[in-house]
Parts: structure tokens; sequence; C-alpha cells
């Protein structure tokens, strides 16, 4: 049986008896904010890799999949996104991938810990390469607030581009931060949140539609995708929309899109939306 | 930093950086066969689970997307699958899912290692339990050499469901076999084979289709889903046909089917062949 020497960072996923691993060169910081421990390291395989509170976030390699579906997906699917926030999202990979598309007129980023984009713009250079895009704002602070406080259907695309579901990105899954985002829409706004594990996390996906249907929307839906690093290797994110049905693929923008993407494209955004079986069950109930 | 004690069995992914370990309550099995070391353990959270010579094979609690995928997506596409043969699949999970469709009139198994079949009766007796069907045969021998002398056109599918392109399996990755399979194929006959990670191993799937094009397939087609205990927790089969394009999924039979399935359903098999942007690239080449 193989065993890792000293030369690897491991997350365990705590209550699936699962662990992922990656070789690391060496590790370029580790940090304790007033929010979390952050760490960065080299790997071999993988180039820079971020891990916060022991978990895996973003590495080099293939945190494309994650940003271009947070992201291309809600923003192909609403006719005219013009005011998009991030909340979370602090490496900024997620603000690039919004800032790509010419409909946006402003991108606001409120990310409640500044050392990650800090760290971000140092060792992830290449996802803050939009930041200084005139349409971009970049907060630092609460996010729950920050939706509070936004004036009421003045928003078009809020995406919550969080971490899990316990300490600070706890409120972030809650039915009145949900209605607080939901005031904040103009009709036909949509919301987009990373929603875990299909496999490991199957409750917190069927809390979330739970939570969202109660605060209001019209339409909730998840779609999915691999993603390497996280817990079980796949990933999802669930949308809900205020006064429509989550449809409506702008598919000739798509076509004639002026950027390119690596994971995206329009049979992608289509197949994403299928769900197995078992996980249509689970969100029937 | 995480530490695996010697309660997890990890696999290293050589060459790709990275590592998936499982944690365990006991070994079960440990042997070596004249093929090969088989290991079987009893994770804390994913029920039986068999390691062939260091690299994770089958757990009890996420096979069911791997087995699902290797069989109905080729199953519900051919009009008629009178004659399937299952090359490699000693854990009969994919004999099992060929077994459930009733137009098979005969289902071949041909394992190399019969060990892998006898301790799959006795750790995951629910994958062998269609194995005294009268429309199957297990047959313990060398595929390669079985395909050869096969009739000509006596087959209407070929699974092949094998370790990695190393060791005994490399012969089931070559040009020459593939052209072997097409013999004994019927006219809008197929094969159908496991094509490792997307993410990890895109030259692995490019030759795969640059050699079943040049052995005379008509069309190849890739499809991918989720596996979370195999290198990057996403993987892919590859699927060619002779003298037909790769299509007319028989919906309805789909819709009809007497049995369950956890992953597999309509939207998924149309889902499962849409290709992220860099995998139709790179396939294009």
């Amino acid at each position: 049986m193989s065993r890792l020497d000293t030369h690897w960072f491991t997350e365990i996923h705590e209550g699936a008896g699962s662990a992922f691993s990656l070789r690391i060169r060496k590790k370029l910081v580790e940090e304790q904010t007033p929010y979390q421990r952050i760490e960065v390291f080299e790997t071999t395989d993988f180039g820079n890799f971020m891990v916060i509170d022991g978990c895996t976030m973003v590495s080099a390699r293939e945190n494309f999949i994650y940003h271009e579906m947070m992201t291309h997906p809600v923003l192909y699917t609403h006719a005219a996104p013009k005011n998009v926030i991030v909340i979370g999202g602090g490496d900024c990979g997620t603000l690039r991938e919004v800032l790509r598309h010419s409909e946006v007129a402003s991108a606001v980023q409120v990310e409640i810990d500044e050392r990650v984009t800090r760290l971000a713009e140092q060792y992830f250079p290449e996802l803050c390469e939009l930041n200084e895009d005139p349409r971009a704002t970049l907060i630092f602070g609460d996010g729950i607030q920050w939706i509070k406080d936004a004036a009421p259907q003045s928003l078009d695309v809020v995406i919550i581009d969080s971490t899990d579901p316990i300490g600070p990105a706890e409120g972030l899954f809650s039915r009145s931060f949900y209605e607080d985002c939901r005031c904040a829409l103009r009709p036909g706004g949509m919301i987009v949140q990373q929603s875990e594990s299909p496999l490991l996390h199957l409750h917190i996906l069927r809390d979330m539609h739970t939570s969202m249907r109660s605060a209001g929307y019209n339409d909730v839906k998840t779609l999915q995708f691999p993603q390497m690093i996280y817990p079980s290797g796949w990933w999802s994110a669930t949308i809900a929309r205020k006064g429509e049905e989550i449809a409506g693929l702008r598919e000739a923008d798509v076509a004639a899109k002026p950027f390119e993407t690596k994971y995206y494209n329009a049979d992608i955004h289509r197949a994403a939306f299928a769900l197995p079986t078992f996980l249509q069950q689970a969100l029937a109930q």
C-alpha cells in the first residue's frame, strides 16, 4: 500500500472516509487572517494551489472548469446581464469570467477576506488579469450585509462563490439570504451558488433547493461538472431565478463569443443540467 | 496539514502528482494471482473495495455509475443488441447491467483472471447476482484470443472493461485488437471501452480515437461521467461503430425500461456525449 511522505498536501474529507492529495514542491505561504488560515503551495503537476482552513480551494491547472461553470451558464441564460455581483470568489477567477461578457456593465466582488485576493494577485495572477477593468469593483466586506443593503431590483445576477456551508460561509446557504438576494434582483434575475458534491453532499443540495424555493424563486435547477480537487471530484452549482423559468440559452451568442473557454460550450451548457436519476429523485422529494 | 495514518488505502497517480485515499476498516484479502495482486478492503464509508496492482478498481458505493455508463449507452443505441461480449469486467458488474436488457440473447464474459470473479462473488455478491442467468457464460481466458477466434459477424456489442493500458490490458488498446473486434461484429455493431481520465490521460484518449478510426470503424465518440475512485474523479468511455454512425438512442425503450438505474437516463445519455471544448479540440487533431 502506498504511503504519502511529507511532500504531499492531503485533505481528509471528514464524514466521507475519503481523502485527496497533491504532491507539493514547496509551501509558498502560510498565514492566519482574522477569518481563516490560508496556505499556498507550489505543486509538482497542478501549478500553484491555494488551501483555506485545510480545504482545497483552487489550483492553476484545473480551476477553469469551476470558474467557467459558475459564470457562463447563468450569464448566457440571462437575456441582458448588466449588473453582476460575486459574493466570495476572492481568487478573482469568477470575476474574470464575468468580465469577459461585454453585456456586463458592472461587476462587484464582495469578498470578506482581503488576504485571499492579495495572495491570488501574487500567486494566481492569471485569475486577476481583469481586476483593473473599469467595470470591476472589489469590495472587502460582508456579502450578506452588502446584499441586505443593496437597492431593490438593482441586480441581474448574483454569483455565490463561497467556501463550504460551515464557518464564515454558513449564512450564505440560508433562506433569509436568498430572500435578500431576491429582493435585490430585477425580474428575471438569477442567483447561482456552488452546491457541493452530488455524491457526498446530497442533503446540502436538497436543503438548498428547499430554501431557495421557499424564498420565492420561480425555478430552481442544479447543474454539475467535474472538479478534481474537490471532494469526490464531482461538483455542482444551483441556480434560482426570480419571476421566470431557467431557460433561454442565448445559443447564437455562445457560438459567437469573442473569448475562449476551455470547458464551457453550448453542448456542455445543456448537458450540465442533465441530472442522474438518483439526484433527480432526491431533489423531487 | 493532514497526515493519513495506517487506516487508509492510498493510490498515488504516478505521473499526475495526485493521490486518492479511502479509509479502511480492515483488509479482507490479499493474494497474488498469476496475473496480478488483488486486495479487498472493508472501508468505513464505501463498503467493500477491490484494488488490483495498487490501483482502485471497484467500491460498493459508487460502482453503479461506471457499470451503467459502460453498458446502457451502447445497448440503448444499438437497435437489437442480441449477442454481447464483455472483455475483462471480472467483477461482473458490467455483465449484470448487460443482462438487464431483455433483447440480449447471450452475454459472454471473458476475464483473464478467474480470481477476480471468485473474489467478486464473495465480496461483491450484488454485482454477481445475475451470473446464473441462462443467457450468461463466464469464460476465464484471453479476451484478445477469444475475439480473434470469434466467428465473423457474430457479435452486436463488445464491451472492453479492462484495467489501464499497461500490463495485461495493453493489447486491448491496439489497432489490431480493434480490427479483430470489427471483424467479429455484425454491421451496426459497436465496441465500447473505458478510456481513462479526460483531464489526466488526454493522450490515451487521442490514441484510442486514432487507432479505432484506422481500424475501419465509421464513427468514434467519447462519453464522460464522474468516477470518484479513479484518478481525477472524472472518467470516459469511447465507442466505435461498424458501418453506421453512433446515433439512434431508443428513447421510448429507455423510458419504459423494466429495471432501475441510479445514474443512467435518457438525458444523461445525451449529456454524456457533450464534450468540453479542450477535449473536442484534442480529439479533432
